[in-house]
């Protein structure tokens, strides 16, 4: 076991595939991939043409692969290398501060230039857009990170970037709305006058603050009606962004062989699932080709418990209904979750591939509340002296809550956690919570009942 | 030649001794070292008595100490460990964006928590201060930058930290102040009640919104009143504080030892002088001591232009008058600089060192103005992706400059600069640039002639 604190690569050593967990997940792939996305109109099977619309065709093919290793194209990994690969640290200040004979470490994605994992798939994305001549990406953002991921991308591949962002957001949070024009991007606060659905949302309610599920629906509107001049681009959920982020868990593999250690215990927070899938799955792999018997515990938070309460079924990826259909775990697609810090984390579905391993058994979930979170995230600053995101936040204090259990029992665990971004931009929630003036969000079950009392009644082939 | 973006160094690699140049300074030792520190009052040198009620006895040795390396504290290592040693990255695309023949590389600090060089001191005088049973730090801070690094170094010895922060500052922009009560600091705005000096400003003008200058009388002189429970930190413009940067500059050259080549120039931005003195001053010892024949070009704004356009001789450290004089290039201490967004660039004067070095011409200056600084971030940070902070985009666009001579001349040279720290803080700064809303300011040599009229007549010796 090393003696270090901190493990580094050379730029010679980022992976040159990712993993595609595709051919080794250990349940029907029907319900996981390709032939499980459906047509929200038609409810039948999205056609490759359909998706096209929407997607660049390399993204699509990635989707549907089986093939267990992709090779990360040059340009990507060139980009890659501005911040890549990201340390791996052993956190010995917090094992001290808490006295607990845990080993913890913490790989750190705060280190790219937007300060999260976010771009390690913005960057492949647009590349995937640029091969194929696409003019420009819309997408959304709540408050901008994975927004200015994307701009920054555009930017480096030189296609132009539309973000539509949450009108309230981006009032009240300009920066990562300059963030984003830094790069070049443009950033409409929506709901906009710029498409028919976000006209339908302001003849209604002229003072809409606005909603990811609107913003979702105003990005996904201006690609299809493009005529292929644009594409969208998602940050989360589909397997191919999942896939693009094990880049993250790949890199953590080979520092843990420098560290001579290997987890037994391997932690991150879901929102749409994709930093959590990035790092897990790659251990994960091990699990199911060598024998490891790692754990995975995806945390959310008590205000979107989609793992812990939410329902597995099939279930619109928007709240318009103009996104397609996946198997997932869903609080419904009409779910507004109440509004956390934790921005992140408010999507009412999950990553299919995320919800299947889950009801496999093999990962499992817990919820935290934010209050408890930005405790653990205080401690974890004063430790180690990254303040972390609010969404990070949760794989702090459940990686705490962990080391605290492994001193109680006298055991001496190995513990990863995904440290998926700094917290420059979320100071004002820990004005808040210093000064005792953040709530606790319980979402009850009955309202997650009447949520997700319509969902589409899908039968399969 | 390496085909490398990035230069990373193993934590073992971080150098065990800082430089020191104390014993390399190519003038007479009397006006750049201890013996030209003054006491304010009577102008006679200062003894270690008097500057001992302000800092920590360690820190004024290393002030006058002759020798050449002086060993890194192990408690001081094993910190900088958290994020050091940092990159040294080849700017490749921007070489390729200005499609220059030169070869341009920049060393990274924006990855410390903080953001910025500055823990780089801090750590060592909390260090300091922990070994002599200080309760306690007192000191200023405008913006915020220099507080945080202070704030984290306190908190990792466990001792308090006290910062008086400018009051406009601390209502406008509270992220800081949030980031510095993250890590337990008490942060009071300047002007307060809590000195005399401060009530005394408040009774003359109740709605004061304070200054670096006021804020740094508040600071000393909750220092020197509290009978040897608190001291004093200042995080720039003396030597130990320049010294301890070194480490930046070590490791440096140990990565374009990696990278198979060596800087023709050198730059960094000048403010009070640290990031500049630690970056450039071990390149600086292999032109004295090795015949290398680096050029140095330390970067002013044209608002504050303490190099360019200032007097070369003593002068208070504060316009309170509170605070040693020493022998530097001077604005005069009751000059006070316009509000441009390079907060850390708006102190009256300079590093005795650097303003020796420069008088002696071993490095030269330039000033810029904030509207070709910003131009120059957004062309960095579209081209490397990293939003570099409105002091350091002083030496990104003096960098471009450069690049740019080389282009025009056909020569292919080495240009290496300090990216000392990121912009998270400063996007308001970066929306105002978008939106052609920032203004330039030269300070007209009229006002410096009168601003330096009366500066104290010393006679050495």
């Amino acid at each position: 076991m090393s003696d270090q604190y901190k493990f580094t690569l050379e730029e010679s050593e980022i992976p040159t595939s990712w993993y595609n967990i595709n051919p080794d997940m250990p349940v029907n792939p029907a319900e996981t991939a390709w032939n499980a996305v459906l047509h929200p109109g038609t409810q039948e099977p999205a056609t490759p043409e359909f998706l096209s619309v929407l997607f660049p065709m390399k993204f699509i093919m990635e989707a549907v692969s089986m093939d267990r290793w992709i090779e990360i194209p040059e340009p990507v990994r060139d980009i890659y290398k501005l911040w890549r690969p990201s340390p791996l640290i052993r956190a010995r200040r917090l094992e001290k501060a808490l006295d607990t004979p845990a080993h913890i470490y913490y790989k750190y994605e705060g280190v790219s230039p937007v300060g999260s994992h976010k771009p390690n798939t913005a960057i492949a994305q647009a590349f995937y857009a640029k091969e194929e001549g696409v003019k420009a990406f819309t997408t959304e953002t709540g408050a901008g990170q994975w927004g200015s991921a994307l701009a920054m991308a555009c930017n480096f591949f030189d296609i132009d970037c539309h973000v539509y962002m949450v009108k309230v957001s981006y009032e009240q949070k300009p920066y990562r709305r300059v963030m984003m024009e830094t790069y070049g991007a443009e950033v409409t606060p929506s709901p906009s006058d710029k498409t028919q659905y976000g006209q339908s949302v302001l003849a209604e309610n002229p003072d809409s603050p606005g909603s990811l599920g609107i913003a979702i629906s105003e990005a996904v509107e201006a690609a299809v009606t493009s005529d292929g001049k644009y594409k969208y681009s998602l940050g989360s959920v589909l397997g191919p962004v999942l896939m693009h982020q094990t880049v993250v868990g790949l890199e953590a593999l080979k520092q843990f062989e420098k560290a001579d250690e290997y987890p037994d215990v391997v932690i991150g927070c879901v929102g749409g699932g994709s930093n959590f899938g990035g790092f897990a799955f790659p251990f994960l792999h091990k699990n199911f080709t060598e024998g490891t018997k790692t754990r995975f515990v995806a945390v959310e938070p008590t205000a979107c418990p989609t793992l812990t309460k939410g329902k597995y079924a099939f279930d619109y990826g928007d709240s318009a209904k103009s996104a397609p259909i996946v198997k997932m775990h869903t609080l419904g697609h009409s779910f507004v979750p109440p509004g956390i810090h934790a921005g992140g984390l408010r999507y009412h579905g999950m990553a299919p591939h995320i919800s299947s391993l889950h009801d496999n058994g093999d990962i499992e979930a817990i919820a935290l509340d934010q209050v408890s979170t930005f405790e653990g995230a205080l401690q974890f600053a004063r430790a180690e002296g990254i303040v972390p995101a609010p969404e990070s936040s949760h794989a702090v204090k459940a990686t705490i809550d962990e080391a605290l259990k492994c001193k109680e029992e006298g055991t001496s665990k190995v513990i990863a956690f995904n440290l998926s971004g700094h917290g420059f931009f979320d100071l004002a929630a820990y004005d808040e919570y210093l000064h005792d003036n953040l709530v606790i969000y319980e979402y009850p079950q009955a309202e997650i009942e009447k949520a997700t009392a319509d969902l589409p009644e899908v039968q399969l082939g």
